[in-house]
């Protein structure tokens, strides 16, 4: 696995799913390499390089991005529409990991263009399984451009 | 795992990769579920109800499409943008399944809205477990729209 730089952008604002996260990824060796953030503005400005990531050293792209929806600030729907509606951003990996299993969110992520739609699974165990699956095929299965 | 309908459509010209991709598969208990083109004309028809698939009794979309990119008459890239610019086949999750990991076209599947895009591993056994998990992660772990 690729040690450099940030291997995926976690957008999250519930401590404790970002705990969980973070542990199930852990078990994979790259939680030294996920960035977090809590809310949709600061999503897009990690994202964009703007505000407080303007001047980040390390400019590459994750190669993932787990995005849940409901968000402070900025929806992650928006998020999702404004990255894969800008040909710089349009290329990474967007996976929605959420709670919501309504349609309309389903459809509307495929609408904009969503890589992946994931409901998070209610059961510690099956979260942590769900996780692990996921990190493995989209920092190890999947090609992203470089 | 869902028994109703075409849980796969596999665009593939080479009888040696169909054959390893059916018998990988297999394992998981979908092959019957699968249907097969070898064309990218047809992957179209068959996307788009028209020509021979004009009147097939089961309209309902594919919960994979498993996508070759070197194919006869309409390339794999062709049958992607065409998918993925019209709303009602957008939805469908396509995975590129290719043996190029030429950068352009690993940039280009992205452009037009891939995904996923994983090289067909060249050793044997690599290949079988590089599909067995992306079977597992698409039509177990994705929602993908009803």
């Amino acid at each position: 696995m690729t040690i450099n730089g940030v291997e995926i952008l976690l957008v999250e604002d519930s401590p404790e799913d970002v705990e969980l996260t973070l542990r199930a990824l852990q078990k994979n060796q790259v939680t030294n390499h996920v960035q977090v953030v809590t809310d949709g503005a600061e999503a897009l400005e990690y994202l964009f390089g703007t505000g407080k990531y303007a001047h980040r050293a390390d400019r590459r792209v994750p190669k993932l991005v787990l995005l849940d929806l409901k968000l402070p600030k900025v929806d992650g729907l928006e998020v999702l529409r404004r990255c894969k509606s800008e040909e710089g951003t349009r290329k990474i990996p967007i996976v929605v990991l959420t709670s919501s299993k309504e349609e309309r969110d389903i459809v509307e992520s495929y609408r904009l263009g969503v890589n992946s739609y994931i409901v998070k699974p209610v059961d510690f165990q099956q979260f942590n399984e769900a996780v692990r699956q996921l990190g493995l095929y989209w920092l190890l299965l999947n090609e992203a451009p470089r």
